[in-house]
């Protein structure tokens, strides 16, 4: 790839392929997947429950990507779990996120700039793991370039297509939502990622791997900007959070608090330009709003949309 | 087998049971899962909102005998996968039945007379499937002939037996019926041939491979008139197609027809005779129909219990 | 271990640890998962509809651990149907069980003495399953001690765990309860035999092998004393059980029983003690009771929370 090399950025590139994931891009791995198991409704609930439920639910979440992998390609599922520094320091993190006194170390993760750096530094283990999936793939099938690509992608995105099974260990099921019917951003760019790190295995792509996984990374990064403008309406989700609906009451409230808003507007298009799934899916409404005025159902709906 | 020497049928069986599956009955198995994935409920509304999932569900209806068979035998699942030509001529038909303009292809492969020659050539396949699962355990397992039928059995009638995960790949979950609880015709003439290849297999029987290939084929494409039967009734269930039922309404107008009907006694013998399972499905009739009229009760009560 | 050497029990520890599972062992284990399995609502009108499903069903009891811990370690789950003479044995035993005349064999079996021999006898097989398990893993991955006790524990409640897929084979499927989330009394005395096997193999406990099972089997089959004091209560249990509540009505009886036994604290307290679970499942009690009196309310409260 030409850009790299005129900008100089050759040694640099070499060196960010070969930096090790394992203490601290892991650890922004696990602590970001634990902070959204914890989101997760009655998570916390399970939590104190059963807490090898939810530890269990915890490394799924983590090495979700390495199960599935490994169980796509016949290899011993329990592998993952045999690397013993990685799940300790994934329980350390599970243990602080769901029992830290007073929730210090959650509060302290979801604070909205530091929760942008550990996404930052998720975003970096992504395209490792997808270049492991298709390398280990490749290994075995030259020409099988779809297995390639699905290995590749679970090991990526495991965690989210498995979310069923890991639901299912928390006693909960919801069969009409999976990642396959839906696919949140990450699966999507884990695929086109798995799809461009099998064209260059395959020496489809005039780039070098190491050069791939730099401006795929820098491309992840990037676009993880979705939590940039997400967290430009934090104030607004904040506000949304306090209404608790139920039993058609909080409709009003609801309703209340966007008339109230003066920028209805440019609510309206903020909500429309944001992903407010986490929001969604807190309120758990299950019914469609419909308000008597028409210029607030237009809001209303466009929540139950996304 | 004297039947097959004294007919001089040797060399035509021996040609047969070496003839390759490849483009065209692996055309029309495809073609006929993926028709039979089309008609489930839901399922051309998920081919609309999300196309890997449509695809995924296709290749798991197209391929899941060999990837049950893998899993049980403990080889990747993702095998059948790596088999590009396979996928790409399943994927072209998948795309064909789900997103040809107008829905001709559907439509070509629906008409009864080719959808008949289709089935036919869909059951020549099975064999063949049956006794590669039953090969390849028997290569492992010299006397677990349990293990052998088996991994026969979840070859030839795989996509059956996996329905149940193929169904939550589209959202769809519906635990109360899988295909050990009620067996389809196919699982069930699935499982008597995979005890017959693994007894033959294992030298019970007096007969060669190619000729019990032969038998069981003939005996499998014969008995394929259950389709006969159903087809004999194909306007009456056009009739019934027809009928809406929602909110209690479509109880009166059924019977209305019925009522019209002067053959009723007729009807009531073909519904019983043929099985409208698909029939039923398309409905979902979730309550028990019962009508003042007692003789039409019973139609109605059959109905059910088909 | 000491104790066992200044006993004299060397020679017999030995020999216990060496004596073969297969034919009565075994049958215990089989006999009583069975029995469990017939236990479960609807599991008897599956053996009508379907004995295949119901067979299947009957062998994820039996050979579950089998199953789990295979699937773990990536081998194939198919391999415990290759022992023809367990799966006979146990397949002759699920016959007599499900459709014995009279049902005799279960009656017989779920006669208080035999069925606590029965569970001695189940319990010994639970420390050979572990330490199977242990020893498998072991060999593979040297210090993945997490790895190890995993394997362990699927090998000795490996049909616990799978429960719900158990379940879903015979058309139920209850995704809140797992056995991860509340686990039974056998779960968790596996999980810490698991763990001690684990130790003792990777040389942390200054302990033989051979004693450990012994000491391990003992305190197994004494505390099945849990059984003991269920059984003491049996009395009690075979009242409730005449009680069927329905519709409301049954709330009234159930505490019009409790009011009449003059030692309604001691029930109270019997209640708390034992855990009453299978009786609480064939009560199939949705909504929590509630009457006027409040210290009828307590008991009711306590079946509830059981």
């Amino acid at each position: 790839m030409d850009i790299v090399s005129t900008l100089g950025l050759t040694n640099f590139v070499m060196q960010f392929s070969r930096i090790s994931m394992y203490p601290f891009f892991d650890m922004a791995h696990y602590t970001l997947s634990i902070m959204k198991l914890k989101e997760q409704p009655g998570a916390v609930d399970v939590a104190h429950r059963s807490p090898i439920a939810c530890w269990f639910s915890g490394m799924l979440c983590c090495f979700g990507g390495a199960i599935l992998a490994s169980v796509l390609l016949g290899e011993p599922p329990i592998e993952p779990f045999t690397n013993n520094r990685n799940i300790i320091l994934a329980s350390v993190i599970w243990y602080l996120i769901f029992y830290c006194p007073y929730d210090k170390f959650y509060k302290c993760c979801n604070f909205l700039p530091s929760k942008l750096f550990i996404a930052g530094m998720k975003e970096v283990t992504r395209a490792r793991k997808i270049v492991g999936g298709v390398m280990d793939a490749h290994s075995r099938y030259r020409n099988g370039w779809l297995a390639v690509i699905a290995v590749g992608w679970a090991k990526g995105a495991g965690s989210g297509l498995i979310a069923n099974f890991e639901q299912l260990v928390r006693g909960v099921w919801i069969p009409e939502r999976n990642e396959l019917l839906k696919m949140s951003y990450g699966t999507k760019v884990t695929l086109i990622g798995a799809v461009l790190f099998t064209f260059q295995q395959m020496n489809y792509l005039p780039i070098t791997r190491h050069n791939l996984i730099f401006l795929y990374t820098m491309f992840v990064v990037s676009t993880e900007g979705k939590n940039w403008r997400h967290s430009a309406l934090l104030p607004l989700v904040q506000l949304l959070k306090k209404v608790k609906i139920s039993k058609g009451g909080g409709q009003r409230r609801l309703s209340k608090i966007l008339t109230k808003n003066r920028r209805i507007h440019k609510v309206i298009f903020l909500l429309d330009f944001c992903s407010i799934e986490s929001l969604w899916m807190r309120f758990e409404i299950e019914k469609p709003f419909c308000s008597t005025n028409n210029s607030k159902s237009i809001v209303i709906y466009k929540i139950k949309c996304t």
